[in-house]
Formats: C-alpha cells, structure tokens, sequence
C-alpha cells in the first residue's frame, strides 16, 4: 500500500484506495483504473511518464489499465477555431496517433495486459435524448468552479457552451467502463472528479480519483509539455536524454530524483544526501540521466550517453583549442562571480554584453554551461574558461 | 405595416420587418412566421390568443405560419425531476396533446394554410457531433443574461446543464425551418433571439423576432397562465366566458379591450373613453365579454350568455330571498366604505370577519363582488347586499 501511494499527490476521498481494494476483492476481481488520452499530442515524456508508472504498479499486482483514447472529442476538436490546440482531427490522422501513442505506452506499460477503447464507441451515436439526461447530472456552478472556467467567467472571457459539455463528456467515459480508479495528474482533478459524479447518478459505485504530481520540463517552471518544448521525450535517443537532463536547472534535481528516476527510496535519500554535502550538481545530474536512459533504453545505452557527453560537451569541446593561459593567483585574493571574473579576463566587451552571453549560454565553465553571472567560481586547481564562439581561458 | 404592427410591443431589430418583406418581395416568395408551442399544456387561453390573432393578421396576407411543436424537449422533459411543469411526457401524449392544440388553434387560425412541425423530426437523430456544433455558437455569459438564469446563478439556485440546452434547441428550430419571423410573447424574447443568432451562424439571414404583450389573468396581477388558474380559455363555453370576463378587476378593463376584443380602433377608443366619462365598469365588462364570445362562438351565444349571467347572477340570485328592508335614508349623512356599511348592516360579526369575508368574495353588491372593502358605496335608489352565505339586506 506505501507503495502504491508513493508520490501521489492526491487521493480523492482519502481512504478510497483501501476501500475499492477491499471492494474487488470481496468481488474476487481486479481493479479497473482508466487512463484518459487526448490523441491530438501523441508524443510520451517523462511527465506522462510519472502517471503510466504508477499505473505500471498497479499492472504488476494484475489489475486492469483502461486506457480512454478520446477520439470523439478530438474528431470534433473546437469548432469555434479559437482555440488552436483543439483543431479537428480525421479519424485517420486520430488513428495513427492513436497507434503511436500505444506504441509509447509500451515504454512502461504491458500492452498485451491493457485494454485500449476509443470513446466514440459511445459517443458517436448518443441520442440527444441521452445527452440531455448526462446534462441534467451536471450545474453551471460546478462547472464554474473549475478553475479556468472560473477565470474566464469573471474576466468575461467568452466560454462557448461545448466547452462546459467536455469534462461532462470525460466523466462519461467513466460511466460506461465502470472504472474503479481513475488516474491522472493534479490538473485533471475536476474532470476526474466529474466521473466521480457522474458514475454515481447513473447507479455506479464512484471511482476514486488519483492524481500524481505535475513534471516541470527542462526550463525549471512550466509544466513539462510539448507545446512549451521543455520536454525529455520517451522516445528520446539516449544522447538527447542525457544532454536535455544535464541541462535542467539544479534547483529541480530533487523532484527529477523523485519523477523521473526508478531507484529505490533508499537509493533516492542517498542521493539527496550527497547534494546537501556539497557534490557538484552536475555529477548527480548525471546519474539522473543514466537512470532515465536505462529504463527507456538500457544500461549500455546509458553508460554510452554520458561517455558522448562527456566527450562532446566536457572534454571534445575545448580540445584542439589554444587557449590563453591565464595566472590563476591573480585573482585568488577576492572572491569572484562570473560575470565578475569574464569581465576580466574578457576586457575588450562591456559588463552587459558578458551578462547577455552568459544568460545565452554563452560561457562554458570546465565544459559546462553556467547560466548564473552570478554564480562564485571557485578558483583552485585548473578552471577552463569558455566565453562567446572564440576565447578560451586557462586558468591555472 | 400600422395594423401588422398594432399592439405589438418589441420588433427586433426596430426596421426588421420593413427590411423582411422587400427581401421577400424581391424574391417573389411569403414571409415564413414561426410560432413554437410546448405540447405539455395544450389548453389555449386569450394570452395565447393575443399572438395567434397577429398571426393570423399575416396568415390572410398569405404569409406561411410555421407551428414548431416542441415534441422532442416535451418527451425529455427536466430529466432531474425537480421542474413538475417539465415532466417528460410519452411520444402518445404528444402527440394527443399536440392535436388537441391544433384543434384550438382553428379557433383562430386557418389550419388548412398553416403547416406543423415536430422538432423531434430533426432534433431526435442529431449526432452529438453536430450538438457540439450547435453549442459552440453560444456562450455562457449569453445564457446567463437570461433573467430567471442570472437571477438563479446569482442566487446560487442550481441551474442543471440541460437546462441551459433548450433555449438553444429552441433556436436550432429556427435554423431548420429558416424563418422569417419567430413570433411570441415578451417572455421569449431571449429564446427568440437565439434564433436569430444561430441562423446567423449557420449562414442564414437571421429572423426578427416580434413579441406581443403577455396578457395578464382573472387575478389582474399574474400573467395568464393554465398553471395559475387564471385563465379564459379559448374552449370555455359561452357562459364561463362571460363570468370569467365580468370577474376581472377593473384595473384590467383597458388591456382587455386592446388584446381581447377584435374592435376597431374608433370603436376601442370610444369604450375607453366611456370608462373616463363613469360609466359602470360592468357594463364595459359586459361588451367585452359579449365581444369575446362572438369571437370564439357566435354573436347570438354572446346574447344568450349574457342574458344567462343576469339572470343567474344579479337577479335570480337574489330573488326568492327574503331580504330584510333598510331604510337608506339613515346612512345617507355620511360616506360609506363596504366594510363601513356591512359593519353597520351585520353589527353581530366583528370588524375583522367582515373585511375577511369581502376579500374572500362573500360580499355581493346588487349581484356583483366586491373584492375591495374600501370601496365606497354610493347610497341611492335601491342597493341589495348579500353579507356571507344567508343575510341579505336591501337598502332603499
């Protein structure tokens, strides 16, 4: 049971794990958990990837994935053309996407244990007698309470009626697989919440709702999405994986460690232990990355990743390169920032246009970008400066 | 144009029916005039009858009625369960309800010219698909301005989702038989509005709505309504009619002669003024009633009716009873209300029972109630009351 809960977020009612398991088994049968899927975006990263492993871990015990391809509400997509991520799809183009989502689920997901249904089965030909009494399950003011919805409401941003009806319709999915749980991130709390609702006003035993927690991408703020292209794909090559989590801001190395990584609790305390005393954050970030190319590649693969890493970014980079050997005890009598020190070692441009190449990524600190000008540089043993296209530094 | 625009109180937009009929002459065809009807209360009443007599002012121009029964949304009704007015009805009493509507309709209505329709013929087998379409072009702040909507919404009344639907498929009507004209009373001028907004919408030339004051009941406050027990109906027989009409306040004297009578304009003039120069307001109700009459029977039931209610009301009901003689010279010094004078008449009921008893309508003066115990008596020739079930006093 710890272990089920471990990571989730929210759990909807509270004790609703323990009750559904009693449930099923007094019923000697599985769990049903569904999984909802938007095929308009069908590329996995490691954000999906933090709900489809804990659904993994309920695979492992036996009980049943479902997962809801919505290609309905995808088909219909937004007829008011407003809003560019819901344009329409074609049944062929739902299909195919529908095919390559299924084919990325299998990156942690048994396929031949999951059910996959597409929810126009039901929904294509609803009466609208039906839809009416689906309706009448729901208020505006529930609607209203998510929080988009509310937003726009009182900003008097239009929300066009079809748009209220789709949670309505997601919650409906619910009703007719009759599942035990649904799953999802924090963001799909209302919508799961819906179901809930639903399922009980047609005569159904409510899911429960569980929502594992929201993956930031590589930019350290915004949830990990493509639209937003911060995102660590599964099916990612090896080097990509590796140079795209080498490059994440530190200040997410914990919740990385916690996501993306399949080590063990043990393993996990470990590792932040050796952050907090001092370990370069680079290292650990490499060992995140290994750990993610193993699980959607190998171990092999992930052992070559960092080697090309290393090579490319580390060492490859600033080999074949003359560099200005530079007297590092000249400045061992201050303490210096980045920008700091590139302002002396770099004198021909101005204190601005440092700052601006450092915030590009223009400056490599023994290999590796620094985004910080005001990161200290510890300056002991050899430190190779990289600053713009052309100037190398030693400091030694 | 000045007759088909008599009495009625909003024309949306202000020249829309100038523009409609050149854009109809122009292409050599009759307005399309659409009235829908809610088959769950099939009894015509005078309300109704306020909106079917413009009609039928352009039914014998030759323009094409368009009756839109609401047979779908009637066989759904409020799924919740919680609008009694709205309980679903089976396909069969529909359908019996709708014939016995058309039926009355005659009554005003050439049949023959008018054509029927069941909105359930398009609205039964529409695929969701289209439904979300169709709700795309509709925003729920729109909705919301709906006054029983916004009253509710601000209220915090639950308003069901599918409540908010049947405006919509009120105006998808519209859409499907490209009305002209959707003509009602004033209560459906938002409904009416959707029309025009979804034919717009859906690429035709939007209606103009034109909205007929709402009649009000037997009560003079309440709108004429089945619900609220109020009504004259288009079937009554003579002699309700014409009691039903004797009984309305005289507050509502003028509104009936305008929405009730087919009088010309000289001649409701001419009663109007009657009124201001003190004739009885029963003997205007009378010419009303009679008018109404011969509208929906004939002029020579008109005669009879009236004859009936004489007799039965303000003579035999006071003959063969013994009246105990007054002398009126006694009260003459001093004005009198009803109350006043019963109270002097009837000194063995309290003050309060009296005016009770005239609010409840058991006080006649020379046959007629007297609802209003404020209302001065003028003490001269001969005056019978009748005070509670047996004391009837004459006075002269």
């Amino acid at each position: 049971m710890k272990e089920l809960k471990e990571n989730v977020e929210i759990i909807l009612p509270l004790n609703g794990l323990e009750e559904k398991l009693k449930q099923v088994q007094k019923e000697k049968r599985k769990l049903v958990i569904k999984l909802g899927f938007d095929p308009t975006a069908p590329d996995l990263h490691l954000g999906h990837a933090v709900v489809l492993k804990k659904l993994k871990q309920f695979q492992d015990l036996g009980h049943q994935i479902v997962v809801v391809v919505g290609s309905f509400t995808a088909r219909i997509g937004d007829p008011t053309g407003k809003n560019k991520s819901r344009k329409p799809l074609s049944a062929e183009v739902v299909k195919q996407n529908a095919e390559t989502y299924i084919a990325q689920l299998s990156k942690v997901l048994k396929i031949s244990q999951t059910k996959i249904v597409f929810n126009s089965e039901w929904l294509d030909n609803l009466p609208l007698s039906d839809i009416i009494q689906l309706l009448s399950r729901v208020t505006v003011a529930q609607l209203m309470q998510r929080n988009d919805f509310n937003k726009r409401f009182n900003e008097n941003t239009p929300i066009a009626m079809h748009e209220l009806t789709y949670p309505i319709l997601q919650g409906y999915d619910s009703v007719m697989i009759e599942c035990d749980i649904e799953m999802g991130g924090t963001d799909q709390l209302f919508n799961c919440t819906m179901g809930r609702q639903l399922q009980d006003a047609y005569g159904i035993s409510p899911q429960i709702v569980m929502c594992m927690p929201i993956l930031r991408g590589l930019d350290g703020k915004e949830k990990m999405s493509k639209s937003l292209n911060n995102t660590i794909g599964l099916t990612d090559k090896p080097n990509e994986m590796f140079g795209k989590t080498m490059s994440i801001p530190d200040s997410l190395i914990t919740e990385y460690i916690d996501l993306t990584t399949d080590f063990t609790d043990t393993e996990k305390e470990k590792l932040k232990e050796s952050m907090d005393s001092g370990v370069n954050p680079m290292n650990i970030k490499k060992i995140i990355a290994k750990n993610i190319i193993s699980q959607y590649h190998s171990v092999s693969e992930a052992e070559k990743a960092e080697q090309f890493f290393v090579n490319q970014f580390q060492q490859q980079n600033f080999e074949n390169k003359s560099f200005v050997l530079v007297d590092i005890k000249q400045f061992m009598n201050s303490s210096f920032s980045l920008l700091g020190l590139c302002c002396k070692l770099k004198s021909d441009l101005s204190r601005t246009s440092i700052r601006r190449l450092i915030l590009q990524g223009g400056v490599l600190v023994n290999g590796e970008k620094v985004l910080n000008p005001l990161e200290e540089i510890i300056l002991e043993g050899s430190i190779k400066i990289k600053i713009g296209k052309r100037s190398f530094y030693e400091l030694k």
